[in-house]
């Protein structure tokens, strides 16, 4: 089965979920090109992944993907906390930060009944999970509405992995991809294989369609991956100057800077590993720490940093994600985007 | 102009340079086969060099390329070598070696005068170099002979560099890649770049042809480096179980073995990351460690552990060289893998 009648889409393009930088303006618009649109469910309360999803539903006719994290969460750990606000005692300093003030929250939810009470309602044509799958009973009770479920492989064992437990599509998520890596069976970063490795050897592994992300950025890009047998791409990084996008200023002017050339999979952020242009923070702190909270729990000490920070134009405390291609950022609206993709 | 045109080949395929794996012999039956063999000069001393290359051009009528390196050498660090051992002393002890009679060697030589002395007489028709480019006198020299000249980027600034040099010809190495990471303006590796993001990129920067690397193991994956806008492909990893080639017993196993899926970069064996097969030392000293004595120097110390286990059959502390893609290591004459690669 090919992607276009796996999805029921006019076009093999997943515009890739990107939590923080977009909603369902963006997934709207791609989907109303011909493409799968997606919005990004994982740092939503109940009750505005239902508001999300009415305007999603509202706008437009066609197939969209819902993208939900299915991490564990993990109990918060005070003295590692204690002990990452410690080491950002400067920068509280210079910037005036009073680190008592400080909002713990749980940044990012993983996928849960609840969810799942909201989305029944919608039955959304796709539904596509990071960092694996979610429990058995959630898996069968999502698949029961008759969704596609989707999810990402970074490596030829997580593909396999995911196989088995009878997803209808994977995405093998190149190291090129900005973002959050969806590894789940390593934590171990050495194991991340680029796109032009990884996509082949998932594809020679498995007997469903593979999605290649990471890296694409062009329609040629698109057709190099559809030779190495993918049946559709995933970009994120191109999409985020589209005026649809959420992306915030200091976010936009990187993307359009120079700076965009290096990027580096920094867990400071959010406690897990994922790509975005390298900042003071990620210069300074090292972009892996040992230090950090684990995830989902390291935004909390971090985010009046940034917030003090961006109101003076300077994205130097703010996960600027992009991945190692972003060659395609224009500020085009996203359904020329789409265009330009599939203009082989 | 195109690959053929430019290096006289009948196809526009690079058997990629593999000191300590490889000599003559592959290179001679690559380019009897139509691709362009290479033969890896910088383990080689002056006489070692003048007999390799006398077999070579025994050997073929074809053109072939010689590579070398050409970084600084820097003084030894008695202090730096010391410590290295001293956390070595464990293994020492496990395997019976006495680490005072380590024999200090300079491991690999950067391009010389006295090279190029004994080169001038075989004047080859292509010259490849890694970590840059040797310094300006010596490449007038070489240029002077109408050899042409290419060289490895890893980034896009690397490119521009090597094209603002004046090189015929850049080979954009990505990050899947085995063996040493050509790189040279920056020794980070958190700027290293996946194929697929940055070929088009260093396609889209440099106006001379461009030579994809990394994770390239089939037609397939040739063909999807055309469609990016390469002039033509450098396949390694997949060569290295010809018959032809001089690959360990331990090298072999592991290159057939689950184990060569997991490669990490690693600067433990020779000083500078170099993507292999994740073994013992890799795992147990890091694969990158600030501990190691700098290029070329690394190789000294852990030569008689090598040496003693692979005596018996375990690649523990080997460089068991290989990229992300070892889908098509097999062990078939070169030639056949010549028309595997071109059979689009």
């Amino acid at each position: 089965m090919n992607f276009q009648q796996l999805f029921n889409t006019q076009f093999p393009i997943i515009q890739a979920p990107m939590a923080g930088v977009q909603g369902a303006s963006l997934a709207a618009a791609v989907s109303n090109a011909g493409g799968l649109g997606s919005l990004p469910c994982a740092m939503l309360s109940t009750d505005a992944l239902q508001n999300e999803l009415q305007v999603l539903q509202s706008s437009t006719r066609e197939p969209f993907n819902v993208n939900f994290f299915c991490h564990r969460q993990p109990e918060p750990d005070a003295t590692r906390e204690a002990r990452w606000r410690e080491s950002l005692l400067p920068y509280f300093r210079e910037l005036g930060v009073d680190p008592d003030k400080i909002v713990n929250g749980p940044g990012r939810f993983p996928f849960s009944h609840e969810s799942a009470d909201v989305l029944e309602k919608f039955r959304p044509a796709v539904i596509s999970f990071h960092f694996g799958l979610p429990p058995a009973d959630l898996l069968a009770r999502v698949k029961s509405w008759g969704s596609k479920v989707i999810s990402s492989a970074t490596t030829v064992d997580e593909a396999s992995w995911l196989e088995n437990q009878g997803v209808d599509a994977i995405i093998a998520q190149g190291l090129e991809a900005g973002g959050h890596r969806g590894m789940f069976l390593s934590e171990d970063i050495t194991t991340q294989v680029g796109t032009l490795a990884l996509l082949p050897q998932v594809v020679a592994s498995v007997s469903i369609p593979v999605i290649a992300a990471g890296g694409i950025a062009s329609s040629a890009g698109v057709a190099a991956a559809m030779t190495l047998g993918a049946a559709g791409v995933q970009v994120g990084t191109a999409f985020l100057l589209c005026p649809e996008a959420t992306t915030s200023v200091v976010h936009r002017a990187a993307l359009q800077s120079a700076q965009v050339r290096e990027t580096a999979l920094t867990n400071l952020f959010s406690g897990r590993p994922a790509r975005g242009v390298v900042n003071r923070i990620m210069r300074e702190q090292g972009p892996m720490s040992s230090k950090t909270p684990a995830f989902p729990f390291a935004p909390a000490a971090l985010a009046p940093l940034r917030t003090s920070a961006e109101a003076s134009g300077n994205g130097d405390f703010s996960p600027l994600w992009a991945g190692q291609n972003a060659s395609a950022c224009k500020a085009i609206p996203a359904s020329e985007l789409v265009r330009e993709l599939v203009a082989f």
